[in-house]
């Protein structure tokens, strides 16, 4: 509006720190973060907690198959902690390095720091190689690089790849993980009640808790989305925690909020679920365009609603 | 608004005649037709092209387990007539009684005037007490009456109750019929699109055409009455009649359009039906009050709109 | 077994007649009735009454878009009859010609000998070619066609193809009906209990009564037959009726008791309906084989109770 | 069989040790492990270790709401260990108290020793009592405990109640747990292939893995249960683990394998599951009588199957 270019206020991102690690790298992959201020914290609760208190705009969080840090926790967290959205969805394939100090050998190496599910990841190809080694559990991979810095303990580390740009340590074997896809699924989140706009290849997040001592609950919540023809590309039960036989579900429905099926469908879920939260509707990580059946296409809602209002405005509707 | 009183406009109403008839007395029923003109018709196409070509405002037809007349030529009118609309239900307890010129007793009877389904009815009573009578069938419950005025083929005929009212005619024996608890449902057409008001007591009157060879298209059919609470009062299916195969559902919902669960209802089926006809919402004829599960109430459905609405504008709804 | 040919007893059928009727023809298509006695029945009850006194071994009836007779008098007989089983489905394309005395030319037709529903489906060709025309009635399609050799009161009558192979009479014009693709469809049924075997192309007939005022129970019937992937090729509504709002329903499923997946859902309808009749098994008229999805095939009923059996067994079944 | 009676062989039973857990109270809830060898283990790994070698005859483990450990664990060792079968449910009230060296006050207290779990559960009291106090993670409940006679690091232990009966050690505070409902549920699971017998009062264990990208697969898998009637006391989803989007699903359903009900359910379910693990019928832990709906009780079942044999065998059944 104006010739004069105001400079954009600096925007600020948490994230599982420090710099090097998997979720560093889910936030690389956001344009809108670049050149912005990036927060490393400790963990799950500190990136949340910027995140309510204002401190940072948007934090990156680990949500599935993470080697960062749990699933769990962080389920349990977008279903307790109000007023978070989900503003953007991330993958990050996982892959380890074994490094140490330069000049290291590997005929050299009896004890390797490792974060306990890096060390499972890599136990194979580290029982073959260095029969008869040590493991010193770290507090995360980055760390148990940074350690080798620090003391002598060990002579190798499992550390993520690009390790090396921020410590000086040397690669002695690369990727060296049983799972060769293995891939951490990440999520940015804020507080912002602005939804992304829709892009074709969207994800429409919700959790919700069913009634207790109601075996067909469960039931009536798929079929909201079943008669809507929206799938479903996560589900995942967490106990609400109060008691035994109480859960909560953390849904991941294909579409977005916009789209008259997925509306349609929460308008359901709303009117039968005893507590549901939408967390937020966001382009999908892996930018599939989303193939909806003609049946469950925006047209066949608006016409229907056509319809309907032309019966009570007192018209005769085209048959 | 005026102290002079304008004249309201005479307003006609088609029944099958003559007087006498079961049609009749459904007709008889609808307070907005006393004092107004009555036209008796022949036949049900009669009836229905008065309505159509605007010589009556409504026409009274037997529509369910009628004596009058059939119901599948009834329900295929109402699917394949454009623009008839359904604004009352009435229901006329059928029972007959044999009638005989003045002066006969039940000894003298020989031969009997009665239209076939009258005389099906009250066969039992009539082999019991008039052992090897012959029987000449009348084109209509009434008309079997008035034929014994006309000629003497017949000593009795199987009539409605109140006969007697209109043709010089005994009853030599009442209530004949072998059902004590036959009823026909009638049901008053007209082209208004104006829908009667809501009442708490409403039948919403539809036919749902399939389409051809898709199995499940019957069950989803269904599932947009159960997932909305609506139960069916009446659910009867009718051949199109092009090829074999091929049907349409005539259903009776329990409720009204204005009800937000059965508009919900009708959307669901607009979007899932090869075609669908509104025939209309109206009171139904025992004005039974419908107990609504308090899940499909109103408000459920106002509360997860505006719940919807808070979202998609921004605000943040109440868990 | 024997070398002396034993002279087969003769079995008898019995059909609507006269000879040259639509049923004549239907009964013409079973092989095995061949050479055998064919009894010309007056109407259904008659034939029916053949089969239950056991003075014929089976009768054919139509039962679908009859032209003959009436599609709902057949449907109700076959749900109140008690003893009967469908042997097999037979399929008549239905046409008409017009036919005349020796020597007739179109012109000299003034009236028209007729059956109301072939009249119907000819009074299109008939108004057009013959305008101004009268039309008698007749009792059956044959019946229009013998009239015109016993009085003269019309010229010309509508009758079924073949009729001059068994009247002495001319055909004036072909095919004068409106539905070029007409068919009525007919069963052979009789008492036996025996099952006709298993051909891949097979048919289940089934009347199912529904309990009174449950609004689900349609619904569940009909999901007895998706959830064993069991397509259904008609479902007809008939009202039981002793009172307004009680539903039979006479269904074809596509396949045979001994498939496994229809024996299932024939359990699961005999554990829910109220009351449930088995009409028979039988080869469907068309002869197509039935594709049946994998999952629902009967290798996979055998597999899951081999599974569950050893299970129950003590043994460790393979996951 | 014998007049001599031979000494019945001594069993084992594996719990996580050591004495004093809450693992050690479910086991003795089991009337046939009083007076058998209990071994006491370090983890659930060595528990199923146990029963798998035949080393212990069966092992108590935690699976749901867990304080001695995480039900993750427990759950995805049954989904993916072969051979094993639960045999009995039992649940563990579960609370905690402040213990100490004999002779502590509260107000010497400055140092904590908790498992962190249950310091969690105990946070409350003791920031409340305690503030400014400082915690140290212990690997278990009872670990906690005995380390304070092990060295001085800390004043007081939470741990579980009966510490004290093992140790030399003296309650400072009971029950300081801020749920005063917890509750850990436990299995005990044997390769047994024998199903223990049917109380009326039983729970069926599964876990059934669903197709990938199949979106009604998981309503299908509950609708197996629905249509029989078969409620679930216990559903959790678990990734399966190779990709992303493949979960399995744990299911505790109501009932007995040798209930007809359950036994239609099972055999449903393996039809249309990719891979479904029965892991056992034992009764559940609050001996709670199932109230069966008649419509699903066992004769229902068997009368179905006797009408279809009926039908099968040339019979004509009672309708």
């Amino acid at each position: 509006m104006s010739a004069e270019t105001v400079p954009a206020p600096t925007r600020s991102y948490s994230y599982l720190g420090p710099r090097g690690t998997f979720t560093e790298r889910a936030l690389a992959q956001v344009p809108e973060a670049i050149g912005q201020t990036w927060r490393p914290v400790q963990n799950l609760g500190e990136a949340l907690d910027d995140v309510i208190t204002g401190r940072s705009d948007a934090a990156m969080i680990a949500i599935e198959n993470s080697i960062d840090g749990g699933v769990s926790v962080a389920q349990d967290a977008l279903a307790t902690v109000p007023g978070l959205r989900v503003i953007g969805e991330y993958l990050v394939p996982v892959s380890f390095d074994l490094v140490a100090r330069r000049g290291t050998r590997l005929e050299d190496v009896r004890v390797v720091n490792a974060h306990p599910v890096a060390y499972a990841q890599s136990r194979e190809m580290l029982d073959r190689t260095l029969s008869g080694h040590g493991h010193i559990p770290s507090a995360s991979n980055v760390a148990a690089a940074a350690d080798l810095l620090l003391n002598d303990h060990a002579q190798a580390a499992v550390a993520p790849p690009g390790i090396t740009e921020h410590y000086d340590l040397e690669i002695l074997e690369r990727d060296i993980g049983s799972n060769k896809n293995a891939v951490t699924r990440f999520l940015l989140v804020s507080t912002t009640t602005a939804i992304p706009p829709r892009t074709g290849a969207d994800k429409t997040s919700l959790i919700a808790e069913l009634p207790d001592n109601a075996p067909g609950s469960l039931l009536n919540l798929l079929e909201q989305f079943a008669t809507r023809g929206v799938n479903m590309s996560m589900i995942e039960s967490r106990p609400v925690g109060d008691e035994l036989g109480r859960y909560r579900f953390i849904i991941d429905a294909e579409g977005h909020i916009l789209d008259e099926r997925v509306a349609e469908a929460l308008l359901g879920l709303r009117r039968t679920s005893e507590k549901l939260t939408f967390l937020g509707s966001f382009p999908a990580a892996d930018r599939t365009h989303i193939e909806v059946d003609p049946r469950f296409g925006d047209p066949v809602f608006t016409e229907a609603r056509e319809w309907l209002r032309h019966i009570l405005t007192g018209g005769t509707p085209a048959p």
